[in-house]
């Protein structure tokens, strides 16, 4: 039986990690995994829609019943922080408008969820979620490892 | 004969100024303006939900050729520069998606195309736009007057 299915999202403009992760009775299982690369020649209003129109496509295929996302650093400059916020309003309204659930997790939660330590190097984390999840491509983007660790961590938060 | 009409923005959690202007032949016409307050009860993803909601249903009801929004402060608190760059992702997406041309202009920008000086202050823009359009209410929230300045400085950009 499948008790979650959620959405995770490493939001960004220039790359966007996506994954699918579902808890069933069996355990964890990763259902999809991507980078969504935008093209740097396009302004950032078209990036933005198709960073939109890729979610909508996803909450439509995979139906999941929660949306998770990183919570923004603020130590990061201004400006991508900014440009990061734009995306995660879209990420939120369309998710808001599916009727999902949202999760948001801080950088330390998500790796304690994940390797029971919250100093783990992002090498770490990575050997960790292929651990516990098949079909974890071998080498991908940080950003698409980085949307797997948080759904990792939606699962587990779910489980309590 | 209308050559533009823009929906101007200014954007936020709390309160969204609204203003849809048109340009004809005869000259600018406010054909509408409001505030939207969201209710402070309801999570951020809510109001982002509502805010989102509001601009699809003025997109399909006036059409606008564009979209028109302030850039945003880097001198306010990081805090709400996030809120407000998350209510400026779903406009610029929803925008962008309704195939309108996008407008961003500082603040010395529209108080130069509103006032014709770049140091006015909020009082004078006020002034100004009710001498420059008929309709603008007597009294209303900030942001509803800073949202028809917008739309009037998205006009003046246009004539040039």
């Amino acid at each position: 039986m499948i008790s979650m299915r959620v959405l995770a999202l490493d939001p960004g403009y220039d790359r966007l990690g996506v994954a699918v992760l579902e808890k069933t009775d069996a355990g964890e299982v990763l259902l999809y995994s991507t980078c969504v690369i935008t093209n740097r020649l396009e302004t950032l209003h078209e990036r933005l829609l198709v960073i939109g129109d890729t979610l909508s496509t996803l909450l439509t295929q995979y139906t999941p019943d929660s949306v998770a996302v990183e919570t923004i650093f603020f130590n990061k400059n201004v400006k991508t922080a900014i440009g990061v916020a734009q995306v995660r309003g879209v990420i939120l309204y369309l998710a808001q408008k599916a009727g999902c659930v949202l999760y948001e997790f801080g950088p330390q939660e998500i790796k304690v969820a994940v390797t029971g330590y919250g100093k783990s190097d992002k090498q770490g984390v990575v050997d960790m979620i292929k651990r516990l999840l098949k079909g974890v491509p071998e080498k991908a983007y940080d950003d698409e490892y980085d949307a797997i660790a948080v759904g990792l961590t939606a699962v587990a938060h779910y489980r309590k």
